[in-house]
């Protein structure tokens, strides 16, 4: 029904983030920082965004649309609109399994309750969305979206606590899954991270007296605050003018964070655990330099995703780092409907080789990961019609397996390359000389890890990869999604 | 009078490049390969774009639009309204001096003559123009745009010649300055260098029939033709069904092309005198490590126009590379109208310091340029602020002093840094441990010239760099520009 | 938010209607007629309209748009999106009391209950939206808009039945005021008015097994559709396939339509009580020449919503009948920004007097209604400085003195000229020879009670001339409105 | 190419003229003043509209766009763009012959001339433009447009009289056909109309020192101007700060002004020698009582434009005028894109009968004028179904039988109705009972002529009822077109 702008310059061969959260307050024109924090939280999802403000003389505003944040909240007749010293926004990838976007989908959601209207924007998946929705639905909840997050606002609404904070928590406890929130009232921003904290969430603050919540660091540093700390796993932060309220609304667990926000998501500037994602991703480079080995002329990255890796590669390896192949940085998600003289050129749109850099080389492509393998043949394709004597594919991360339950959109798994071959298949069928993938213990080393995975406690959430589930996916196992032991 | 589409993501402290042009002929959909090839040609323009095709059932067709090609010319829609075998496109950044940019204005321009109708598409800067378009309107032309390069619409419309390439030779020895044009008629496609060829057209081939006219060589990857060779200086190639004949219209000289282009403007995968722009711009950075010699922690590349040369600085010197700026790829030419509370961000917008690798450290930035300056003081300003030890600028070309004439859009000398400042009083207004650009022999050096510029016949137009302009600016001189020699 | 497109030809100064409804069952392309017949009805409302249908292959699917229909729902891109057969429609005027238009406000609402979705329009208005709101909010409701017919779809959410029918029952015996409502199941049509039946509806017929819902009987005209009757006051009508089940939901009453539909809103070729609506308003016209006679030279309407009055009694007197005003027929809501040196034109931009006809001449100016009085004196302006003679105003309805509270959109009563002034006030302040009302008896006759108003039992619901409110308006009561005796 | 905006209120089966001109010199917003001014000309043409002004700080500015003046030039974001206090405008209905719009076509046209720079704006048609494009081309003109009107503009360019007023004559004197011309320079305001005044152009003034020039008086009204004056036949007038100059550049000729402004065109408020337009149209109708009496129970209107004829029928002849037939205010030049099952609606969309007044009586239909026909089959199939008795036509214009040259947009003449019929062939084909029009001669005494029309010097161009052609279609008999004797 809408035309998704075009503005996304990943490919379709890549896993996908669903959402940034943003929310700040104690300034003036807190939209605006919004509209900002947004901007820096763009690549966490490029289809839509939305505005939440209030100012106890205009009320509580809201904007969606769909599109960049860019193209849209940056004209003062729409910011304008949304006055106010405290406001929450968020960025969305997608529906899940919805091709059609509808402008009711994108949030924050706005919800009037008894006590009082309040705002809510959801990072995260909810495992048990499909059974809370039928049974919200039973007893007369009105659906306004299609977003299983919905489900929160009209559990808030059905709470018989005396705050909203309070009935959060009731809510909050009723859902299963991942999420990572930022709400507001009137006079309260709030955030909340879920039991294991899968999905991040950080605190920043400006001066004195104004606090930022934020899904990254870097959305912190695009307006000048300062970082404080990260929400714990499980917590709750209720933030007023008189400041910072810390709450323990569900029972402790050990947190185990999204790994993959490591490997992918989080921008390289972000820090996350005290370092910054860059760092670790470089590392990642070095670890599968050590264990993977090649004899080569030159390390490529495959752009931009691969770009911290292979410098961490050559760096280890001794092999010069040469950018051989070259992006179209305004690529966007589609280009030319194909006509029959133009079809199968493919990842051609985005990407180019440096000929006269590839030609007769033995050439070590880094990439962030393979997910169906489509692109990766494409850009093998490229590089030895470019002349080049080998083709050696390393991998930051290890083979996607499983899908993801936790707000990452993953194909089915039917779809997953590494699910459905082994190895040497892989490898056959991408037709490089070599593939290899980082081991599941060499990720952990790089993140910070020196002895690997605790495969007893294990410190991350990496169930694409182990097929270790912390949160039970009720509502696919309904549908039919069979749990496995991790290999 | 217009919104420029927020697509362009350099910023306002870079010098620009004015048009990309494309042309193809011999194959069915020959406007899908040039929206392809417009595509591929983005970064030299992104304020608009434009597409004329002939098919002999419907006659000439043309479509000019406002923004990206990937936002315009991807719809069937508008391709399906340009049929024909043979058609010829532009994408351009400004219009010179002009504010508000006007439709009118948007290339390529289709002239209806005695003859029969023929279209061009113009990429530089004519040096008469001025002077030319008063003489013309003195003899009843007409004007429809504000564009200089339509005086040689008007040229060929006075012609007495009997063929339409006959007619632009007249018209071309009209005109002074730079051009790489290329034109079309009913049957013929045509390409066009000045006698210096100082701004660049290649030459390739799909198949035995089908030939394609191009800025650069990375036009013709993206529709997988064949590079044969670059348009000489002053040739001029007719190109029918027949194949391609060369033509010599103008008086011999030594050729000059522009060397930003080898600096700045192409694409790090297009192929100039036979090797990759890329090679030379790390060769450069090469060159700069050997000319200015630093201790330090990283290089770190500006990203991402001085990557190639930190790349080479880094290999060169052992230092390692690091990546210690991210660039927000979805920051577009404007972003937010400013507040009071948010005013003086500027670069925040797009670029983000890696804090945790830049503490303490011994940082080099490689950037490619210093035109007014701003930029570097803000990169500066983070970097610092980020707690590095000392910051070193390096320059991946040499000071800018002198403005551009022949199709680069360069600021006025008077904002030119390098211009108005000494090398020491630069370093001091940055504010930077040290500051050091590469000679003007070291990026001949790097070029492939292994004793650096001749300057009895420099090889090539560098006037930015040396005040040696090869073509008389005109009606620049008659506006009051005073031609100094050359430090 | 929104902008409101300019389209809506008649001014502030006039009531406004808040609604049309239309459905249709049994036919393919339900939608398609659905646009139709809400394009007949778009006099009732200009500000937006919606469509849902209903497919078994595709579920339901809406589409909801500001402006006219015809510049929205006369796409196939957007009419095939709403395939099947049976469809709803709305078009709307304005939310009450808020300024920015909101998309989820406009109707028909969608809701997902447990035994499956409803669509429901509503043309009317509930007096005792306010408390139900406030009720259904404690119980935990969302609310999606500002609209007070959302309380309708949370109603029919949490009754007990087991039929949408049943609970559609259960929700309307819970809400006062004025309603008549089309909504749809999957395989049902429903059609209700409230128990006086003060909003209209009407059903037709196409063949055997197409049935059709509608306010007006012009919108059965436009599709082909045979009027079969007016549906009851206090009746609900299901359709389905088999036909047509009448039921009686609430306690018996006499019926006591609005009048208004008669003076103003109902289009002039609509059957209402068995006659055209033209003919009642040429008939008040008749009235109101016997009533209140003048000498003169010519009759004038005011265009276009007077001239069946002024038809009337031009027959009725022997005066001829002139059409010495023209209005702009591109004139919509807003015109030019007003400047200092324009300000002040106000109704010469949709109105022009023809000047030639008017010099020297007695006037009688028949209109059908003063509300606040602005446009009627800038008539008589216009009129004298053209150099008529003398000018009467004859209005087509007795003063308005009350506000509406049951649809019609009426200012505040402070604004209305005849609730603050007497008649001789007003002819004063309006500045004309002779003022003069049809009576509120004269009306019920020209309306074909030959015995005027039956003050025991009135036939109709007048309240804005009378002040004689048949429903209590709890709502306003509660927020200072004080009913007063009618004079 | 472009969308043409469905605001056209007019079927297909109607003369359309093709545009209204206006410029206004000494007034500060000269352009929002000519922006009011359009908008009472909209009639004239709906499809584009635009505006040129001048302004000594800003040079001059113009702006074209597609759509109602009301849609485009009512923001104060595009009227601020166009400062100064002169400034000319035009509507415009049509491109002759083409199908897609560009927006190169649209008026006023700009040139730059070596004289400085001059705007023009032309109602009318040439008849020899297609040899004078033909040899403007030749001598090396570029045409920017498809627009005949831009030869002109060429003419202008290449006379090498030493003002633009003396340049115009040099270029009228060798254009054909029928022109009202506005145009400006820096400092005048220049108005022309061709040697026989077939097209319309009248002077107002506000105050001592303001001069409007426009296609008719209503849009001094809408102004507040004063009406001085009809432009003569064959007379320019060069307005500026001083006055009006007066000048005959052409042959002496006697006047044959557009009789088609009197029956269709002109606005019924506007004044054409010295009267209304309304009061001849209603004298048409008296005249056709007078010719063709019926006997009939009522008289009704083909709205809107059959109405003044209708009231003068009415008058002349007893028999009661009544609304019989409403027209949908809303309906657009398109509505719905036909399926199957809706197709062949067509006139319903836009008029409807009102049946319980129709139903049983004699009614004697009065429309402007007979086409092609279809329109009036459609109107007399609904009449009869509402169940009529009798239906008789009467037709406020002579049969149509020859096309038109001078501006008006005429089918060609095969479809012409009464091209090919005689007067019974076409009551057979329309099948009513009976079927009559206006004498010619009864047209003119309608018009003020009481002798009827002069045969030997013809007081109007009457040319597609006569076929009387008073100026050569030079370009139509080169293409084809037989001038036959008038009947």
């Amino acid at each position: 029904m809408h035309n998704i702008p075009p503005s996304q310059p990943f490919d379709d061969d890549k896993l996908k983030e669903e959402c940034g959260v943003f929310g700040v307050i104690g300034l003036p024109e807190a939209a605006n920082f919004t509209a900002l924090g947004l901007h820096a939280l763009q690549h966490r999802g490029q289809e839509a965004c939305g505005i939440v403000s209030y100012d106890s003389q205009h009320g509580f505003n809201s904007a969606h649309r769909f599109g960049l944040v860019r193209d849209n909240f940056t004209k003062s007749s729409l910011l304008n609109t949304l006055p106010g010293p405290i406001a929450i926004g968020h960025v969305r990838y997608s529906t899940s399994g919805k091709k059609d976007a509808v402008i009711r989908d994108v949030q924050p959601f706005l919800g009037e309750f008894s006590l009082g209207s309040a705002a809510i924007a959801h990072n995260g998946n909810l495992t048990n969305a499909v059974a809370l929705r039928r049974e919200l639905i039973e007893k007369g909840a009105i659906f306004q979206s299609g977003s299983d997050s919905e489900c929160i606002i009209h559990l808030i609404a059905r709470s018989f606590q005396n705050t909203i904070p309070e009935r959060m928590k009731d809510a909050l406890r009723r859902v299963e899954g991942a999420f990572a929130i930022v709400a507001m009232t009137r006079t309260k921003l709030i955030g909340v991270r879920d039991a294991l904290g899968i999905r991040p969430l950080v605190l920043g603050k400006i001066g004195d007296s104004c606090w930022v919540l934020a899904s990254e660091t870097c959305a912190l540093d695009i307006i000048g605050a300062d970082f404080v700390r990260e929400i714990d796993a499980g917590e709750m932060v209720v933030i007023t003018k008189e400041g910072v309220q810390s709450h323990r609304p569900f029972a402790p667990a050990r947190p185990r964070p999204c790994i993959f926000e490591q490997v992918y998501f989080s921008r390289p500037d972000s820090i996350v655990e005290g370092r910054s994602v860059y760092e670790t991703r470089r590392q990642i480079g070095v670890e599968l330099a050590r264990e993977h080995p090649v004899e080569a002329d030159l390390i490529c990255p495959v752009p931009d995703s691969g770009t911290p890796a292979a410098v961490g590669f050559a760096h280890e390896s001794g092999i010069p780092f040469e950018l051989g192949i070259t992006r179209n940085q305004y690529t966007g998600r589609t280009f030319i409907e194909p006509t029959a003289s133009i079809r199968n050129m493919g990842v051609l749109l985005k990407l180019n080789v440096n000929k006269a850099l590839i030609k007769g080389k033995r050439v070590v492509l880094v990439d962030d990961s393979v997910v169906r393998g489509t692109t990766s043949r494409k850009i093998k394709e490229m590089i030895l019609k470019a002349g080049a004597a080998e083709v050696h594919f390393r991998i930051a991360s290890p083979p996607v397996k499983w899908p993801d339950f936790y707000g990452v959109d993953t194909p089915d798994q039917a779809q997953l390359l590494a699910a459905t071959m082994t190895l040497e298949e892989m490898r056959a069928h991408l037709g490089v000389d070599s593939l290899k993938f980082i081991s599941l213990d060499g990720l952990y080393r790089a993140a910070g890890h020196p002895n690997g995975r605790d495969n007893e406690n294990p410190q991350y959430c990496d169930s694409s990869f182990s097929g270790d589930y912390p949160v039970m996916p009720t509502d696919m196992i309904e549908k039919g999604f069979a749990l496995q032991a991790a290999e």
